[in-house]
């Protein structure tokens, strides 16, 4: 398996993914009101579009720093990538469940929420993961300084420790919870682990 | 971040939403009327298909004449694509939205045209923001020659301009901006930024 | 613009569209009668699945065969190659249309298989397009010798008659035009105008 | 057609696929009884996921590991490839039937595993295929020794029997061809035909 291959599979998916939210902005159609409500109605459906989109393309970026940087493909990381994929794919449903369900009454905004913060989670945690696989010796090209180790380590241990606060609070305020996971989204476009690099010609 | 997997990426996310364009075509299927006046009732639908098709398909082409030459990846270019394909994965979106309205009575013809305008416009500008930021020093592997620069510029401002012109007369009159919309897929496809080039053997 | 781009963007089109044409296979669900009764009804759908699926699949061949040849991306390749994959993208809308109605009884049967062969009839004619330009002088890499530019074209001009005669039989009967359709499938799969090549290490 | 264009579309078939699996986890939305029953009731839909998920994910593994090795592409690998690829494009559609009739009374069920048993079937059968036509004289740039022959036939083998059974035991319990089916995904995961390998540069 060539980390080529690898790669392009895994931007296919996240670019599939990444367009599949995009269904969940459709309205009824004629017969279900004046359009404008029915659009200023489904708010949550726009505002979980930006917020899973950004999530997904943050994800996608960093999927590829530290992919670029893998010199052995085995059957481990590919298991890895596989689960990291599995949990990107749902994300999609995850969003429109969550847009549906924001707005409900009873428990159901909360399950709802639940199940997005679920494959947010999974997302983040099985690319740990992929990250920390990466770590053992010889899988790079270029040894990973210990500073950079530490750095990396913490941004992704502060969103996933900020995405399993946001499923705990899903189960009282489901409306908190978005916030956390949006702050997550600004905070690693803010703070990404990829720096500027000249693209070869 | 190497310009490979951006180029690589971002081909699939254009070539998702351009596909899924098509979904708008359906018909209702037995039970709704002889299926001609399916199909001659829908000619918004067909029409739609056609510009937001040649529409994306130009940006595809101007997407990758820009990102081409570019010489550095950094994070300011990765938003800035990523905010672009946000407003791309939203045009079947608004081009369904925009076809299914159009030739409904009051004000909904008007809303769903500007919906559909400001996914185009969204796309317009934040293709801009790569122009501009690629104009920036050691940013591009060949230096853009001043004449090329006006001449580039000039074509983005025209198509900005005549999308905002569309956009206020969206709420006047959906047809005549939905002509402007049309005109611009024309003038681009006749007056595009890609001059012929010898491919790689 | 590249030819490995122009490549790399159709085949995520032609990819799309076709895992698309699944869509049309999906069954009502319980309370539509016996699932057996509900597939066996739906055999139209089975075969257009099969028919679209080969007839995607070569044109994806013969692309990769004229275009891996070309030395010239100018703006005319460009838009031919957007015309053909405008057509492409509607396969899976005429290949659902014609299955749904292949059954009915009155003029939509006929109304649905004249939908179906014009897709089929314009992805063959810009594909025919694309050749005819990649004649020109100093267009490919390896000039094409004058033998073979006779047998493709031959090839070529077969499947667009048989098309053009079952676009008008599908007007007296849509059984025999599919009929027809589906042997130019078969033709091409037998007679394709791809010569066993090694591949590069 | 070279080997690398065969495996972009490969592999944006597979992507696609993959991702379409999730369309089948959608729940109906508010009216349709408590969101935790709703997802507790469709419990089949998330193993089939799981299943199929991991089943599209190791056969993409196992193509690339044989065609990686590919050294001659012609018209006969092109057909195979194709048919592999048809199989792999209705899995979602038999994913979404089996799932959905799983737990139905009366013989939908024992129909809808035989159709979801069936794409698993054909995707196996016809990957054997690519893999038999691969162990031709001169068909592989490295010749596979006779050791590697016998241990990947070996498990190619027993995926098919397991298949075989699969779709026996479904006309009488659909739950144990499940199981069966299930198995085979965890077997190819831990007993995988891709040895470690160290990526270029």
């Amino acid at each position: 398996m060539s980390r080529g291959r690898l790669e392009a599979f895994s931007d296919g998916v996240f670019a599939v993914a990444i367009t599949l939210l995009a269904f969940n902005l459709a309205v009824a159609g004629p017969g279900h009101g004046p359009l404008l409500h029915q659009l200023t109605d489904r708010w949550p459906a726009f505002l979980a579009y930006l917020i899973s989109f950004f999530t997904i393309g943050i994800i996608w970026v960093n999927h590829h720093a530290v992919v670029d940087n893998i010199a052995l493909v085995n059957r481990t990381l590919l298991f890895l990538n596989l689960l990291l994929l599995l949990f990107v794919v749902a994300i999609p449903f995850g969003t429109a469940t969550m847009a549906t369900y924001l707005t409900e009454s009873g428990q159901d905004a909360n399950v709802a929420m639940v199940v997005y913060v679920i494959t947010l989670l999974g997302m983040g945690l099985s690319f740990g993961g992929i990250f920390a696989w990466s770590l053992g010796a010889g899988r790079t090209h270029r040894p990973i300084p210990a500073g950079a180790r530490r750095a990396v380590t913490f941004r992704f241990t502060i969103g996933s420790v900020l995405y399993v606060m946001a499923l705990v609070i899903a189960f009282v305020s489901p409306a908190i919870a978005l916030a956390i996971v949006g702050l997550v989204a600004v905070y690693y476009i803010s703070e990404g682990t990829v720096p500027g690099r000249k693209a070869p010609m």
